[in-house]
């Protein structure tokens, strides 16, 4: 294959909860060589400030109803604390990072998701035609390791929170058509369980047919849904591998240690 | 002369605050058909949370003394929730803006103040060495349109808190290399007042021998001395023009009108 090797590479709020693991999960970010993107979430934080400002949530299958100080609130803790303090510890290791909101260089423009039954106010949607692949690339040429937080734009002036899984998913996607792009969620089980009640039972590779299969017999544990939806649109779109592992075992995947489950289709 | 014109526009707490206010002067910031960058404080908001917070602020000589907390707060309310609404509403309006921290691609190292009588905690403080013009340059060349929030870092892991003036003077002084820069302060006054108990006193014109003159029979606003300063050092460092102008009156100036105070050597 002709294309250079390019790693989306996605962190969940767990990992940024917990300092030292986040530095040390950065450390070994740094030491892949190929091109590579960082795309994070931060969950907890977010709820955590709207606690001690009084501000309720609204949580609805696992997404927030973001009205307008809810808004403000995951802004300033994704693109800001989260984003800026992810940037300045790889900048430290040598890694030249650079954070983004999809609003900067309108990167990533989303769709306000429709009021239906539900209201989730300032949410947005995406897909990989969001994606200003040109400017990204152009940004990686420039040897500048891309960090996304959660934060996208509908380019009519407001900023909308949108599901950072799903920005990984359509990164991976879009930066496809030039790179040979390997995306992992990394997160804190060791991949996917046939079976949620045994810790032992993880699948090396899921297909599409056997997620189906376990999904239908509500073996898959609810959490892990919204991710596998995202992973297969991903590799439904021509994404050369998608792996969904332990955030602690990124150095061997890099290795290509096969760690985690992959998704076959 | 050769060199391409470019605007560096600085923008205070005061505008910030207002937000029909600073919707009309963005609209006019786009306007400008130069390179520009656009530079932005934001101390009221940061105030404002650290109040709703319980996190008690000490202002010393008009600087924040920032410890760990404080430096979460104006991370997330600067580069976070300004920065990104800044750049969402530029879009808007057609203007590809992209939103920076220092420490994004290391675009602005500064030096933590050294311990003296007073601990300012985390602030850096930055001179035209700080900034990483050649990365700065490639995304002007990309018709991109910088919006820097004062925070920066130290390239040892550490965010912190620089004065929006500073870096407004050191980004014009670093790009006058290459760049015709002329380097707007926009505030809430018209200009530099002879004395400051007489509203019709603007001078259109402020030596740096007058300045002396003026400090030395204390008619200046405390507030503005350290605009001053870093607007004379921009000036010595070979900004070409450089203004304190009312923010309401920028698009005269951009059409030549020489609105408020020029400072000449």
């Amino acid at each position: 294959m002709d294309k250079q090797k390019l790693y989306v590479v996605k962190i969940g709020g767990d990992l940024i909860d917990k300092e030292k693991d986040l530095a040390d999960f950065l450390e070994k970010f740094t030491t892949i060589k190929a091109m590579k993107v960082l795309v994070h979430g931060g969950g907890k934080l977010a709820s955590d400030l709207a606690g001690k400002l009084n501000i309720p949530q609204q949580m609805l299958e696992g997404r927030r109803v973001t009205d307008q100080e809810t808004l403000n609130i995951v802004t300033m803790v994704y693109a800001g604390k989260i984003n800026k303090n992810i940037v300045a510890k790889l900048q430290n290791v040598d890694c030249n990072a650079i954070g983004f909101s999809g609003a900067d260089g309108n990167l990533i423009k989303s769709e306000r998701r429709a009021v239906s039954n539900v209201d989730y106010g300032f949410v947005g949607d995406v897909d990989s035609k969001s994606v200003n692949v040109d400017l990204l690339q152009k940004f990686l040429e420039l040897k500048l390791t891309p960090v996304f937080s959660a934060i996208t734009h509908d380019q009519k002036g407001d900023l909308l929170n949108t599901n950072a899984d799903s920005i990984a998913s359509v990164l991976a996607q879009a930066l496809s058509e030039n790179y040979d792009v390997e995306l992992l969620y990394c997160f804190d089980k060791d991949g996917v369980l046939e079976d949620v009640d045994k810790p032992d039972s993880m699948v090396k590779t899921l297909s599409f047919a056997k997620y189906e299969q376990l999904r239908s017999e509500n073996k898959l544990h609810q959490g892990i849904l919204p991710k596998l939806k995202n992973a297969f649109t991903a590799k439904e779109n021509n994404v050369n591998k998608v792996v969904l592992l332990n955030e602690t075992k990124l150095q061997n995947q890099i290795n290509h240690q096969n760690e985690g489950t992959e998704i076959i289709l």
